[in-house]
């Protein structure tokens, strides 16, 4: 089963900022922070990994050519430079269920927000045969929707983050001050059909997150990126889980190392593989970096995406991309037995 | 700085086994049992991972094409369902420093050996401008001389274990009892040198390793994998390390969790993402793996490689590929200043 980030979240503008998150976020750029996330497994799990910029040189080789943004930047752009001026979120996988609601929420907070994505999530429903129950809009008529309704811009770059060319275009051309990273196979079943979707699933999410990490370091150092996670990455040990870091006592001495992964699919072990690489480019780069390590999400409506119904969220209940409860919901209401999934504990 | 499996070892065909090996390795089909290690970092870190095999069922999905190996099998092949005849080991990279050795040497015990070598390692070579210090002959004119002076074949698959289709023909073709998988890139300083090739170590290594798992289950379960990984997996945590597994008491509940991960390198963690991969097969398809976490590995001669000059083994003394004592060693023959690495604690 897919853990991501519930889009029925209550998000604080800086300006709302709790003192108590201070020290945490320092170095998350004007997001919000403080996330009210709906999870049926535990309170969200958020590491958080800075370091001191390090003064090592790493060099960094990519092809630049010329590339032009499907939509023209908005003609309010104010630079990136100025404090008061809006924040710049990039948003991958932004056409994708977290995506989309949280690229039209922020939208509406004020930031500017661009979306990069390669739609190859329709291109699943389509090799499956399978279909939100909601309808949803193509991307290009959610971006024209909700900029008649609301006058704001969300800019729209698409290609594939695994080419880091096209990837390093869009920063350098957006210029983000942040990057929230939902642009992964998110389907633990999906990486389980067989060895190709397995060896695509890792291919597509490490490689990707990797050339995320590296434009950062080549293009905006300054960048924050919050990077989505899955609490799948900890499995189900018998002792309470922490998050991201346990302090262990071992024969007289004692550490604070990172919590233990027990993936249980090739998806939740793409996601382990991911943190391990952040985690070091943290280090290695002082690169800054939220993992987060959420549970199961719900819910297909926002404010936003409420708003009209080409801005629409996805609604899956399938097998492979659909979650148990969507299922259950589904199931129940058409009178169909609910389907068991494991030991039916959930 | 890259770890591999000492080419100086002592090997202990099956009927020197030792007892008190019995129960760790009893998935290890007819491969020696005690392998004597020098290292310079500690004890070699021996990983046995092994679970009943499950009765669940997943599907592989492979092209399969005719395919020819460059050598004809012996005419001496034995089928390996005889529990008396030779068992077939099939080393990945076994062309590199310490796949060759191992190769010979496993050859010269009886073992019917096939190399499975892409010859990537020579083409770094030729692209960074090194070389080794001893010169090394073709493998095809390496096999020619073996076979020469001692009779024994070894059989010889060149190609890429990225390419699945590829890999199940070498299965299909040679039926290995084990598999010895040293066929990674296996250089730290590779890894760092740009994003390219950072990304090309992490998928070179994890899909290779992700396509023989794959292979195992598919054409050969009851194959035995013995996986090199390194000590530099664990980091150097403020603990004593364990072989593999740590147990952690915490909150009065306890449990024996996979020892924490902290690796300090595109490569390294290539290898922790390995390590979690293996791991998981061996839970969800009773995969039969050894996951071998050893430290820096040297010395040139082993008593097969010393038997003709064309069997010479490679002795890499550069800033990428050389180890620090392998050019400490070098420069003092030379009367250059020794390279100081790190804090100089080498």
């Amino acid at each position: 089963m897919a853990h991501l980030l519930s889009t029925s979240c209550s998000l604080n503008i800086p300006s709302c900022r709790k003192p108590s998150f201070q020290q945490l976020n320092q170095g998350l750029i004007g997001l919000p922070t403080s996330f009210t996330v709906k999870t049926s497994k535990s309170p969200i799990q958020t590491v958080i990994l800075s370091a001191q910029r390090s003064q090592r040189c790493h060099t960094v080789y990519a092809t630049a050519t010329p590339f032009t943004p499907t939509q023209s930047r908005s003609g309010l752009h104010q630079s990136s430079n100025d404090p008061s001026k809006a924040k710049r979120v990039m948003i991958i996988g932004g056409d994708g269920y977290c995506g989309w609601a949280t690229a039209l929420h922020l939208s509406n907070k004020g930031y500017e927000v661009a979306i990069v994505d390669s739609l190859i999530r329709r291109l699943f429903d389509h090799q499956l045969g399978l279909d939100s129950l909601t309808p949803i809009a193509s991307i290009h008529d959610r971006l024209r929707c909700w900029k008649s309704l609301t006058g704001k811009n969300i800019e729209l770059y698409i290609g594939d983050i695994c080419d880091f060319e096209f990837l390093s275009e869009s920063f350098k051309s957006f210029e983000p001050d942040a990057v929230v990273h939902f642009g992964e196979q998110r389907s633990a079943p999906y990486s389980m059909i067989d060895r190709s979707r397995a060896v695509f699933t890792q291919h597509n999410n490490v490689i990707g997150t990797l050339n995320v990490l590296f434009a950062m370091k080549e293009f905006r150092q300054e960048c924050h990126l919050v990077k989505l996670g899955t609490m799948g990455e900890y499995g189900t040990p018998n002792i309470d889980i922490e998050e991201g870091y346990i302090t262990i006592n071992h024969n007289g001495r004692t550490d604070t190392l990172p919590y233990p992964k027990q993936a249980s699919s090739f998806y939740h072990l793409s996601k382990v593989h991911d943190s391990h690489n952040i985690a070091f480019t943290c280090k290695a780069w002082g690169i800054r970096a939220t993992d987060l390590n959420q549970g199961v999400v719900y819910g297909v409506r926002t404010d936003e995406t409420a708003m009209h119904e080409e801005l629409c969220n996805r609604l899956d209940y399938d097998g492979v991309f659909g979650t148990a409860l969507n299922r259950f919901c589904v199931q129940a209401a058409v009178g169909h037995p609910l389907t068991v999934y494991g030991k039916g504990g959930q």
